[in-house]
């Protein structure tokens, strides 16, 4: 510990670790703690963290428990899909996403309650103390962030526990043993990393997967769905309109009972290292598909291959933390601007873990049959003029070729 | 025409289209023609091509039939792969990347036999005309191309075989009715689009696929394979090693019998329109896959950030033909290097229409448990550290929101 | 020639050249001409335009002269200087910024005259007809485009100039023998190339420069201003406020006097060859100095190295004449966000061709001295956190040690 | 202090922070201290240093004093001139690129004397630190690094000098007073930042420059030189072969003479704030235009650009100490094959502060005359190929333009 505090809002789950942050917080600093508890669509019941943050002497008025739903995925997922965001080519950013929006509304609580500092649980070791700590700093520059994990020695299980214990904070019974891996949810995915997962060599048990079905359990007859953009985002479900949240949460739903969405993963941390994850990401999966169908017809090829080239950047920079970037806001304002005509219909097939694009649809389509067709085109396109094009584009290969013969 | 020719390269593959231009080079231009049949792993007999090269007039020392699936897997398919290569994130480049092979087969050709000019069979609108001619001139400045679709006024089915009938060109009976698609097929893929694909909205027929089983015919079954990488190319299959096209080909078997690696796909044409495509790549699905999962534990992560977002450009250059280009080049050399560690072994399960990674080992892991462990890890990370790392990092946020605010 | 045309919009500039191409369209294509005649300024009188014109027979009301020095520097120079665009690093785009707004002009005339055609004088080895033709195409799908230098035979300055003869096409004394060179001149720049500049060996004749004093004549006591920004643009000069167009002719004005903005550049075209120009930018190279100034101490780091990144891309876009296009306008999208706060004043020398940023100043500063300063900070900057940040950076770099030693 | 130490190597300049720090490893961590100064061509004696560390009691054999020029510049600043990097557009990375040679030897020299752990001099705040320990542990990963700077509480000047006096450590005269300045210098470059810099408003005084001439009081008459160049290094001036630091350090005199390569910037640092620096880098601005000059005539558009767009990153890379990164090599890579052919000679004009190139001429040139010349080019290039050239590169926007009127 370092500085004295006031008061610290603690982004609190109501688990075990940051129960015993709360009671940590309230012993080694003597401040107040306000705990803030966002339902991000982890799918847990949030009352019981209002119980046993009063229980632990949190003042009523200090107990905020949040539906950030809808904020969820209308402010952050959908926008970060019209990039078709993936980090290192494969990892949908479930976890990376979130992160801004929980220290958004951390320091909006710090503001409310005049605070002066802001606390969470992530340890020293990941992405998430990064994530926390830059949104926060970049919209409260004189914020003070607490991190347990990085502060106490607490550094093993057994040790958290009996600190708890001789404190009488309250321990699940399933907490008492050692959890086999550690897991993030939210509306967008889950994510396990940790002990059965780290060797990369061993296939992940089928017990770490809780968002999905196997594959091989899943309906042996494929489903197909039909979802509807419009500038970018979706709007409809097999011809219903639905709020961002209601759809996602339709989509995980057709994606947990087809398997779809499953991802075994080393990725590399910010932080240095590279680690080993496992990912269940089921409507987001069928949501990027459908997303990657619709802009294929409605999307000019320049600024297709702008946002192709821009990805991998904008991927990393939210996987990294810098949500609340300059940077991060410049791609956005691109990627926006490219989603204006982003809309349409786009019918997939979901079987056995695979979400397959089988036919897109839009008044604002660029595809013509009339100018790709093999048959006779009625002067839609002069063959001739390919000629041309391939002689100009060839003519410094030509000169290259003459000199270095 | 234009320019008189002495003689002149074909591409021939045997089939109608280039048979009718054989004889349409020889009656247009007067000119010799020689045939040059590439065996690229597409899966037909090629010694018909002989035949019927000599039924018309070519000389048999001017009939070339030539086994390039080794190097075209070696010196193309492999090297791609080390890049990840997708064109417009889905397509894995199954077609462009066999046409600089092609070329450069008939550049060699036509100065073995004198020959002035190459011709080949691709039409006016698509994109192969372009890699085939970009990688003839890039390779002889001086060559003449002749592109007959560009030239004659065959511009219909019927013409087409009218023509043909009335010089006694041989026409294959299934060719007599109109083709309800075009296809293209080498080791790496299958590729068809045209007529019954047509329209984007309309479902792909099921007939229309000839690499890969529908994976609702795939076995009930998974299958685990292991796929062992040196240099970051494939080597060895479960165990057994075999050579770029050998191996090529087992994934394949592999890919067609779980039904995995077909896409449907709208596209940006090089030259300048979007058409839609079925493309089957059943072994390079496989291997892509695997690719990824070896570069996940060997590979550095500046290394690999820099290659994801050099990819996107590195696959249009092959898609749009600039495979002998020196920006390729470059792009490769960087590529190159980062594989040189790039070693070790996949698992992957195979199971109805999806290749998941399920593990990876090397001798060169970057991965360390020890490192990344939520034990004790006895001092190999030093969590404090992340407190520097963070403070820095967000030094700039601070600095904005500070004037910002 | 091809297609019948009804009416045609020219791009008129009342030179030999372009009084031409107006008599050969209205023999050629027995189509009404329009004509128009933009104040870009390129420091000539126009009226004489309109008095050719006439009497060569076009319309008083198909006369059209029009003063866009205000819409130029505003919508095309200063939003293209906000990307700190070089081409090839060097090139200022004097030339390539100013195309698009001709087209633009052009087709709202057409659309004003019912016009079918527009056409210009550009030839048909250079990238102006690019530029015209593809800004034109994107605003009007169908008009038509007619390029004379790529139709006629009219293929040298001895033939052009007895074809005018023997039609009573007015032509200017100076225009008998041969120019030494051809020149393009707007308000940013004036271009030369060609002819006695043809010889990349041969420095470029000191009467060739039109628009800068020799440096070596140049003052020989510097000159130092100061130019005010606001929100990426310039907005003053001295204290004085001035509108875009009137800023840029007063830094024009400093430049020659003082010898700034020579270029001898060889450069790549979009049509394949290399040429070799000579440009003189004088007001351009002051205010690029000054904009880059003065977002050194207003921009962010993230912001300001994504900026650097994709500055090559959008100067090539511009140069190529891909105004008009999606990406462009997605790469204008981020760089306009950027320049929100980039307000403030600049101090530069101008002095024997070089013009040094010697002091910037602003409101919205980032530069901290309180942070940066050798002296004690009193805690504004924690230097042990430099250790953590150094430490975790180069975490990858030490597993990459251990492995590969 | 916190590990023990056995022997420290320490980059020593024999200045008086070094000589503190001596005698501070001494002292704090009971060590032996082995000294490495580096002759980089800083145009300083180095036989003091021996003489000071000798009287500090470091070994004879313990001492090392190498003249690492010609390596510099072979290896490090011709490399990176390649690439003709630039940090924020403007700065050449002089003293970045000197860092990892320090470093490199460092670990060296720890390697043969058996030493555990490394030490510098730079500050807490810069980024010289991120350098030096980026490379050294890339390079030895297990290797200690201490950074007396982030250590000791001797945060300002009057404490060193106590601490110093009180310890007879020998202070140079002219180091009683505080420095105005800061300095850093080598054969590219002497950077000056702090103090009388620290207001980005004031004006650089003139007594800060020790590397080049004011251009005021340079030579009223221009000189005229000839770079020759090799596969992308120089190679010789004026007709006479040079070894690389010898052609820098003539380089140097002229840019010196003719007051060449001043630059005034406020810059952005690695660890996240803003810095006001002053750069004379004579002899590697007169370089970086000549090399830019001989790649106009023999690199390939492709290749060219390409590297722009590269450039940013791999500047970025270097200014942040990377240069040992798996991630600068393969740019490198990518870099060192388009120089292939870089090879010919560029003519310059040097004058007052201006380095300007007038001429280039190359075996290898891709420059030609005969495609480019205004007049009849007898058929090198067909005009008409313009029209299918710009037909194809318009279909999307025109496309586009059809279906968003």
């Amino acid at each position: 510990m370092s500085e004295p505090i006031k008061k610290v809002v603690l982004a609190y789950s109501g688990g075990l670790d940051t129960s015993v942050i709360l009671k940590w917080l309230q012993e080694t600093y003597g401040c107040e703690v306000v705990t803030f508890t966002a339902d991000l669509g982890q799918g847990e019941e949030l009352e019981p963290a209002r119980a046993k943050a009063e229980l632990m002497g949190v003042k009523p008025e200090h107990i905020y428990i949040d539906d950030l739903r809808e904020e969820f995925v209308r402010d952050f997922v959908f926008p970060m899909m019209r990039a078709n965001a993936q980090y290192e080519g494969l990892y949908l950013l479930g976890t990376s996403i979130a992160r801004p929006l929980i220290s958004k509304r951390l320091i909006e609580i710090a503001r409310e309650t005049g605070a002066d500092a802001v606390a969470h649980g992530a340890t020293g070791k990941g992405n998430d103390q990064v994530r926390f700590e830059l949104s926060a700093y970049a919209l409260d520059p004189d914020i003070k962030v607490i991190a347990p994990w990085r502060e106490w020695d607490l550094n093993s299980r057994t040790k958290l526990i009996e600190w708890a214990e001789a404190r009488q904070v309250p321990i699940p019974h399933n907490k008492r043993g050692e959890a086999p891996f550690s897991t993030d949810a939210n509306l967008l995915h889950t994510s396990s990393e940790g002990l059965v997962l780290e060797d990369p060599w061993d296939e992940v048990p089928d017990y770490v997967y809780s968002r999905t079905v196997n594959p091989e359990d899943a309906p042996d007859t494929p489903e197909t769905i039909e979802i509807e953009f419009e500038r970018g985002d979706g709007v409809a479900l097999n011809g219903e309109r639905m709020s961002p949240a209601t759809l996602l949460e339709a989509l995980n739903e057709l994606g947990r009972k087809h398997g779809i969405g499953r991802l075994d993963l080393v990725e590399n941390r910010f932080v240095g290292m590279k680690s080993r994850g496992m990912y269940e990401t089921p409507g987001g999966t069928i949501y990027l598909e459908a997303h990657r169908g619709i802009e294929a017809i409605t999307l000019d090829r320049g600024a297709a291959h702008l946002k192709d080239e821009l990805m991998p950047r904008y991927a990393e920079l939210i996987y990294n933390g810098f949500w609340f970037s300059p940077e991060r806001e410049m791609l956005q304002a691109a990627i926006d601007l490219s989603q204006e005509k982003v809309s349409g219909t786009v019918r997939l097939k979901l079987y056995k873990g695979l979400a397959s694009v089988t036919g897109r649809k839009s008044l604002n389509t660029l595809y013509s049959e009339k100018v790709v067709t093999f048959e006779d085109d009625q002067g839609a396109y002069d063959q001739r003029d390919a000629a041309g094009f391939i002689k100009l584009n060839a003519l410094r290969l030509r000169l290259l070729g003459r000199r270095d013969r």
